[in-house]
């Protein structure tokens, strides 16, 4: 048997430990340090700490819309597959609309990718509901522009797309004007669905 | 309507143009290099491939045994859903055995976490496969005793577990003696759901 640390518990703990220890968060207001934590534990890199984009309270938006029973929008299925829904705090619907049958034709129709076309599918689940995007640069993009045509506000949007083309451009046209939504974003290429389903988790309870 | 790009083809062209053009790829033999290029991709890091460790032949190995339709063993649902199937030659099946029913009383009996108690499933599937890790360092802790106690040698280990604990270790472990197994990893924190499902996808067709 090789010597490594088997104990779940104890290697979370210890984690945690070790980003704390190992990163700055001053800068990070109190509702949003465990999603600072939980993000950089999915991640590997302290470091993003410092490309970190939020509003005010919006740690605390998230938890309190997630208490009350709101949905968590995925933009993929690693997004939606990474939440533990043992630490939702109210059975919240975790959905993700990217595989139904619909999307094709939409985006063929939209002119658009399958990532923003899915959002179509999110129109009556918007109101209140905690958007997490981890992965498509057009969906966030695409969720700007529902907005911009009155469609229901998000209580918070988790924007975290990953890449080389409309990534950073997505981020900043959200951190530019998030349409009164509040947000937390990752600036630059990094993002993905390990963060964004770490901030996910970081809003729920305690467990594990 | 807000400006930006909507065509994938033509993201992920130039995506894969933009990584071509900023990373060093000289140090990365010519059947590992699509598999950089798409790890990359999924990270938004060019940097990452300096920490790429890797055995001459391993990609190779990895798409020869994929066309004989082996299985893929993923320590993750996210790993499982981040491939994309239509990429895969020969329909392979893809088993992710983290949430069977007997995985936590296994866990419990073995003294060690679910993700390395999981493993125990993959014996019958091992013999050939593509095992990609891209979460918990116990679990690829796991496979090298499984390979050391005489268990059947898969054909390629993608090794990306990441975080704080163990993932450095367990990849430095399997980069030292990988019990004769071609492999792919990542040296140090990095790592991730994302990025080995990637490199398995750059190891199947050209779709899309």
């Amino acid at each position: 048997m090789m010597d490594y640390n088997r104990n779940a518990h104890d290697i979370y703990r210890q984690s945690f430990a070790i980003i704390r220890a190992e990163t700055d968060l001053s800068a990070i207001p109190e509702d949003l340090q465990d999603l600072a934590v939980r993000m950089i534990h999915a991640c590997g890199m302290t470091d993003i700490v410092q490309d970190l984009a939020f509003t005010p309270g919006s740690g605390a938006a998230g938890r309190k819309t997630l208490a009350e029973g709101t949905p968590v929008l995925c933009d993929s299925r690693m997004v939606a597959e990474g939440i533990t829904r043992a630490r939702l705090p109210a059975d919240n619907p975790i959905l993700c609309t990217l595989n139904d049958p619909q999307v094709p034709e939409l985006a063929a129709r939209l002119g658009t990718t399958r990532a923003a076309a899915a959002l179509e599918l999110w129109r009556p689940h918007l109101d209140g509901a905690v958007v997490a995007i981890g992965n498509a640069p057009t969906a966030l993009f695409r969720l700007l522009e529902l907005l911009d045509e009155g469609a229901p506000k998000p209580a918070l949007i988790l924007g975290f797309p990953v890449g080389f083309v409309g990534a950073v451009e997505s981020k900043e046209a959200l951190i530019a004007d998030s349409r009164g939504v509040p947000f937390v974003a990752l600036r630059g290429r990094r993002g993905g669905s390990a963060m964004a389903a770490a901030a996910v988790n970081a809003l729920g309870r305690d467990h594990p």
